[in-house]
C-alpha cells in the first residue's frame, strides 16, 4: 500500500542524498521535506562518498550535468551500492545529446541503479536494441509522453541492467523482475511545472529507502506523486499555484486520500 | 499583435535553450512552460552545440557567470548563429564588475546576439561611448530603472552590434533598426521578485522563436510579461503570491486580456 | 527594536552579496527583496572581491560547496573584512562530512566572520572542545533542533573566533560578547520548507548591514524571520503555501505586527 510507505517515511524521515540538477534542487528538496523525508544535496567529489554513508537512498539526476558532477555521481553511486542502499537514476534529456545518453549509459554500467525513472524518449534512448544513437527527437526535458510502445524499451533496459524501470506519462508504467505495474494517477497540468519528473524520481528515492521492493516502491511513489497532483489541481488556477498546492498536498495527504484515489494496476 | 505570437508559442511549443544563472533557472523554466514553450537548460561544453541544434532560440544570461560557463555561452551562441536561430543576451550585472562587463562585451563581439535585454545601468555599461569602465554604480541585479536618458545608450548598443536592445523599466524601451517601441505594461511589485528581468529575457527567446521580427518579438514579450504581472498583482498580497499568480496568468492569458491591457507605443 | 532595523533596510535597500548554495539562491534572493534589501549572487573568483566592494554585507553559505567556491568565499570574506563590512557565515551541514567541517573551520580562521548561524549540530561540530571529528550524527541540513545544551558549544565558538553565534531552533539562542539573547518567534512548519535556515542567515546579513551591533542585528533578524513565519502559518495550508505567504509577510510586515509578536529575551 502506498500509504504504508508514506507513513514510514513520515515516521522515519529517511535521509535522501541527491546529486541533481540546478533547476530542480529547491523543488525536489521541498517535495522531500513536504513528504516527510530529509533531503541533502551534496556534489563535491571531496564529500559525496562520506555523505552517502549517512543516507538511506541516493538519487542521481543528470539534468544539468558537467564532467565533475558525473564523476561525483559515479563515486557516490558505487559507495551507495557497497552500502546496499537503493540508487535511483533520472536520465534527464538522454537521447537529446550524445553526452547525456553516454552519461546515462555510464551510470547504468558503472553504478547499477536499482530504479531508473524517465519519460518515454529518455528510456527509449537507453534501450540496448536502440543504442545511443537511435534516440530520435526530443521536445525538451519536460516531456512526459508515455505510450505502450515504450514498454518494450523499458523491459529491455530493466533486463539489461537488472533494475526497475519507471516510464512516466499519462499512465506511468513500472517494469521489473517482479512484473509490471501501471499507475493512472496525476493531472495534465503537472506537465506545465518544471521538474515534476525530477520530483517523482526524488520521491522514488524516499519510498525506496523504506520499502525493499523496488517495483512497489516506485509504483507507490508515482501514485502518491499523482494523487498530490490531483489534490493540487482541484485548488490551482494554473501551474504557479499548482506547485504550492502540490507541496501542501504531499504534507497533508491522509490514508483516506490515498485509498480513494489510488489507481495502480498489475500487468 | 502580442497574442498572435503567444498563440503560436502555445501551438508550436518551441524549444528554448537557456544557459542562465543558478538563481533563476527554476523560475525561467517555469515561466517558459507556463507560456507554452519548452525550456531546456544545458551548460556543459560537451553538449551545448548539440543541444542548441535542437532549439529554436538560445538565451544567454550571465547572472552567476564563471569561466567554463562563458566558454559554453560563446560556443552555443556561435552554433546558434550558424543555424540562424535567434540569440538573446541578458547582461546581468554588467557594469557592476569588470568581469561582467567584459563578458557581456565579449558575447556581443563573438556571438552577436539578435536581441539584448537589460536594465538601464546594464545597457549603459555596454554603450560604446561610455566604455566598460564608465558603468557607474549598481544597486544589485534586480534594479529595473529605465529613464529616457538611457535611450541614447540603447541606440548606441543597437547600432554598434546591429541588434535590438530592450531596456526594462517602468516603461520598457525597445530600439532597433526597425524603430523604437515603448511598452507600458507591468506592476511595481514585480521588482520585488528576483529574476523577473531574467524571466523577461527568457520570454523574449520564446517570442523570437516564432516571430522573425526581433523588434516586435521583444516588444510583444515585454507586453505579455507586463500583462501577466498586472493580472497577478490583482490577486497577490505580496511578492510571494505574485510569483505564482504570474505563472498562472501566463498560462491562462486569453486574447481579450491582451487586447484590453496591451500598451505598446511607437517612437 | 527589530522594526527600527527593518525600516532602515526598507529605506536604504542595502546590497547584500551572497555566495551561497544552489538550493536556496532563489529563495534567499526573494526573501532579501521582500524584506527590502538588494541581493546579489556572485561566486566567480574573477569578480567576488570587486563585487563585495559594492556591498554592505557578505553572506557565506557552504550548503553545496566545492573547491572553487570555497576559494571564492575566502577571497570575498577577506575583502569584506578589509572593508569593514559584516560577514555572516552559515556552516550548512558542518559535522555531516569532514569536508564541510574543515571548510567551516577554515572560513572561521581565515575570514573571521562577525556572525555565524547554524542549527545545533552544526554549531556543535565547530566547538573547539569537540573538534572536527566529534560532530556526531546529522539528519540532513534542514534540522533545526536547538537545545540548551548547545549553548555551551555556541559560547565556545563565539569565544574562540570572537563572533556572535546564532543557534536556530524552536528557541533561537544568540550569544556574543554583548551577552545572550533568546528569540521565541517562529512556527514548526517552517522546518518543512527547505532553506529556511539559509534564509535566516541571509536576513541576518541585511540586518547587520544597517545595525552595527552584531548581537542585536542577529536577534532582530531572527525575530523578523520568526514573525513572518507566524504570519504566514496563519494563512498557509502546508509548506508550499507557507513559503509564499512568508515572502508576502516580510513585505507587508508593519511596526504593529512586530510589536505585538516579538519575543526576544535577555540571558
Amino acid at each position: 500500500m502506498p500509504f504504508t510507505d508514506l507513513a514510514r517515511i513520515r515516521a522515519e524521515a529517511p535521509l535522501v542524498h541527491n546529486i541533481t540538477n540546478y533547476v530542480v534542487m529547491n523543488t525536489t528538496a521541498n517535495a522531500l521535506l513536504a513528504l516527510g523525508a530529509s533531503p541533502v544535496m551534496a556534489h563535491a567529489i571531496e564529500e559525496v562518498e562520506e555523505m552517502v554513508g549517512l543516507a538511506r537512498a541516493l538519487v542521481l539526476n543528470i539534468g544539468t550535468l558537467s564532467p565533475s558532477w558525473v564523476e561525483a555521481m559515479v563515486r557516490a553511486g558505487q559507495a551507495a551500492r557497497r552500502r546496499g542502499i537503493p540508487v535511483v537514476l533520472d536520465p534527464v534529456g538522454s537521447g537529446a545529446t550524445r553526452y547525456r545518453t553516454a552519461t546515462a549509459l555510464r551510470l547504468l554500467d558503472e553504478v547499477g541503479p536499482s530504479i531508473v525513472r524517465g519519460n518515454a524518449s529518455e528510456i527509449a534512448s537507453l534501450a540496448p536494441a536502440a543504442g545511443p544513437s537511435a534516440a530520435g527527437g526530443t521536445k525538451g526535458v519536460d516531456s512526459t509522453r508515455a505510450s505502450d510502445e515504450t514498454v518494450d524499451a523499458a523491459l529491455a533496459v530493466a533486463t539489461r541492467w537488472r533494475c526497475v524501470v519507471t516510464v512516466s506519462g499519462a499512465t506511468d508504467v513500472i517494469v521489473g523482475e517482479g512484473g509490471t505495474l501501471r499507475v493512472r494517477n496525476g493531472h495534465p497540468m503537472m506537465a506545465r511545472v518544471t521538474g515534476m519528473g525530477c520530483t517523482a524520481t526524488a520521491l522514488i528515492g524516499a519510498f525506496a529507502a523504506v520499502n525493499p521492493d523496488p517495483l512497489r516502491a516506485a509504483a507507490h511513489a508515482m501514485a502518491v506523486m499523482g494523487i498530490a497532483g490531483e489534490m493540487a489541481a482541484e485548488r490551482a488556477e494554473g501551474p504557479g499555484t499548482l506547485q504550492l498546492h502540490f507541496l501542501d498536498a504531499l504534507h497533508r495527504m491522509q490514508e483516506v486520500d490515498v485509498r480513494r484515489r489510488v489507481r495502480i494496476d498489475e500487468g
